[in-house]
C-alpha cells in the first residue's frame, strides 16, 4: 500500500488536519529556551498531543536550516519521531532539479538520513525532473506545486498558456501532467481502494475562485493544501477542494504552533504542556471546522 | 561592491568557467576512501587548483544532502573555504517558496551557516518569493531560473503565455520581471561599472535557438550557464550568451572533477593531486575554448 493510500485513509480515520512543524525560535515558550533542541522537544510534545486529530504532519525544511547543522539534526529527529510512531509526514522541501541533481535528493529524502514519506516538489524544471521521484519512490509520494497560496502565484502560475488551442492557466497544464502521471499509476496498478496516484498537487485555499473546477478536473490527484489560517482560507474554501469527504489535507502551521500565546497556563500544567494542549484545542477545533464544511 | 559586480571583474580577469562541484563519491580517485572527509579533501585540492582559471565555483547541495549530516557539514566547510581564499560562490539550492519561509531560507543561506556569495532560485511561486532574498542580500546575488539546461525545460518554461497580446515562452515572463528588477537595482544606484544587477539569471546553453535574442533582451542580466560539456552544450553556444565578452559564467561540473578518469598518474603523483592538476587543465582548456568563442 503506497502512501497516499495510507494517508486517504489517515484522513478517512482522522479527519483532513495537517499539523505544519514550522517551528521557530519565537513560536517556542520562553521557558523552553532558545536552542535546537528546545525545537525538538517542542516537536516531540506536539506530535504526541496533536497525532489522534491530525492526518498528517508536514515539517518545512527552511525552519531548520535556519538553524545550521544543528537544526537540520533536529529536522531529521523530528522526522523520525513521527515515522516511529507510525504517522505520515510531509516533507516540506520543494526541490526541482535537473535529473541526476533529483535523484540525489531523492535518495536523501525517500530514503536516507531525511527520509520522510511524502516530498513536495517544484515543477518548473519539467517532467524529467519528477522522473527520478517517481523511480525510486517504492511507495513514497509527492506533493507537485500547481497553484500555491501566495498572492505572488498570480505572477506565472495565472499566466494564460495555449493549451490545445484553450487558453488556460498555467497551473492547470501543471495539473494536466499530474494527472497524467495518476492515470499511469492507475494503469500500473499501484493506487489501492482510494484510486488517488503517489503524486498529487499542492492547491491552496486562498483563491476560491476555480476551486471547484480544479477539484473536478483532478479527481484522481490528492491535494496538499496550504493557506488555512493565517493566510487567510477558511474551511468552506478548504472544502472545495476536498471530493466526497476526502482527497486532501489541510495544513496549519502558526495557528497551531503558537496557539498558547495570549492564553494563560493553568497553575501545575509545564509551559510545554500547555503549548501542546493548546495545539491540540486549535488543532481539534480546525478539523471539526473543516468536517462541518463538508458536511454543510 | 555587490556581488554581481565582484563576479564581473573575476570573469573579465579570469575568464567565464564557473567549476561545480557536484562532487559525487564516485567521482573521487577511490584511494581517498568513499565518506564525507573524502569530499572535502577533493573539493579543496580542486578549489586550490583551479582558482586562477576559475570565475566562481558552484556547489551542488544535492551531492552534500545524499550524505546526509556530514554532507551538509563538507557543504558548509566547502563554501567556508572557497570564502575564506576571496573566491566567489555559488550556492545551487534553487529555492522557491512562499515568503515567511523565504526569508529562513535567506537567512541561512546569505547570513548563516551555509553562508555564500549567491544562491539560485526558482520562480514558480512568484515574485513575493523572490522578495526576502532581495530585502536581505546586503550585496548578496542570486540566479533565477528562466531557461534550464535539461530536456523538461519545454514542458512548461516553453509554453507560449499571452504577455502584452504576443505569445510568448514562459521563460521570457520571468526574464522580463528579472530585467525590472535589475532596473530597480539601477534606479537605487546599486550597480557598480558593470551595469548588471545582483540578481541574474540561469540560462542553459543546450538550446541555441533563440540564445542571442535572449542576450539582446536582457542586457542588464548576469547569467549563470549551465550545460555545458556532457549536457551538449559547446563553447560556440555559450559565447551567444555573453555580451561583450563578459555577462556570463558557464558552469562546468561532471568534465572538470573527473578528469583524471581514464588517464595515467605520473609517478610521483598522489591520486588527489593528480585529479587536481586533470580538472586544471580541463578547466583551463574550457576557458581557452570560450576565449575562442568569443573572439571569433
Amino acid at each position: 500500500m503506497h502512501n497516499m493510500e495510507r494517508l486517504f485513509r489517515s484522513v478517512a480515520d482522522k479527519g483532513h488536519v495537517c499539523v505544519g512543524l514550522d517551528t521557530a525560535i519565537e513560536h517556542l515558550p520562553p521557558e523552553l529556551g532558545s536552542d535546537a533542541g528546545a525545537v525538538l522537544d517542542f516537536n516531540k510534545a506536539l506530535v504526541d498531543a496533536t497525532c489522534d486529530v491530525a492526518a498528517c504532519f508536514k515539517v518545512q525544511i527552511a525552519y531548520y536550516e535556519e538553524l545550521g547543522l544543528a537544526g537540520l539534526s533536529v529536522y531529521a529527529e523530528t522526522l523520525a519521531y513521527i515515522r516511529k510512531r507510525g504517522h505520515l509526514v510531509i516533507a516540506d522541501i520543494k526541490r526541482g532539479d535537473i535529473a541526476d541533481t533529483a535523484e540525489r535528493y531523492a535518495r536523501a529524502h525517500f530514503h536516507g538520513e531525511f527520509q520522510a514519506d511524502f516530498v513536495t516538489l517544484s515543477p518548473y524544471l519539467g517532467m524529467d525532473s519528477l522522473e527520478p521521484w517517481i523511480r525510486t519512490a517504492e511507495g513514497k509520494g509527492a506533493f507537485v506545486l500547481m497553484r500555491t497560496s501566495n498572492k505572488g502565484m498570480r505572477d506565472f502560475q495565472c499566466l494564460k498558456v495555449d493549451s490545445g488551442g484553450e487558453a488556460r492557466p498555467l497551473y492547470r497544464a501543471v495539473g494536466d501532467r499530474l494527472a497524467e502521471l495518476a492515470k499511469q499509476a492507475r494503469l500500473a496498478g499501484q493506487p489501492g481502494d482510494s484510486g488517488y496516484g503517489p503524486f498529487g498537487a499542492v492547491v491552496g485555499c486562498t483563491e476560491r475562485e476555480e476551486a471547484a473546477e480544479i477539484r473536478r478536473a483532478y479527481p484522481d490527484l490528492f491535494f496538499l493544501i496550504p493557506g488555512y489560517g493565517a493566510q487567510g482560507g477558511g474551511a468552506a474554501d478548504a472544502a472545495l477542494l476536498l471530493r466526497e469527504g476526502n482527497g486532501g489535507v489541510v495544513n496549519a502551521s502558526r495557528s497551531i504552533l503558537t496557539a498558547w500565546k495570549g492564553k494563560t497556563s493553568p497553575a501545575g500544567l509545564s509551559p510545554l504542556a500547555f503549548a501542546a494542549e493548546a495545539a491540540r484545542e486549535e488543532a481539534l477545533k480546525m478539523r471539526d471546522a473543516i468536517r462541518g464544511a463538508v458536511a454543510g
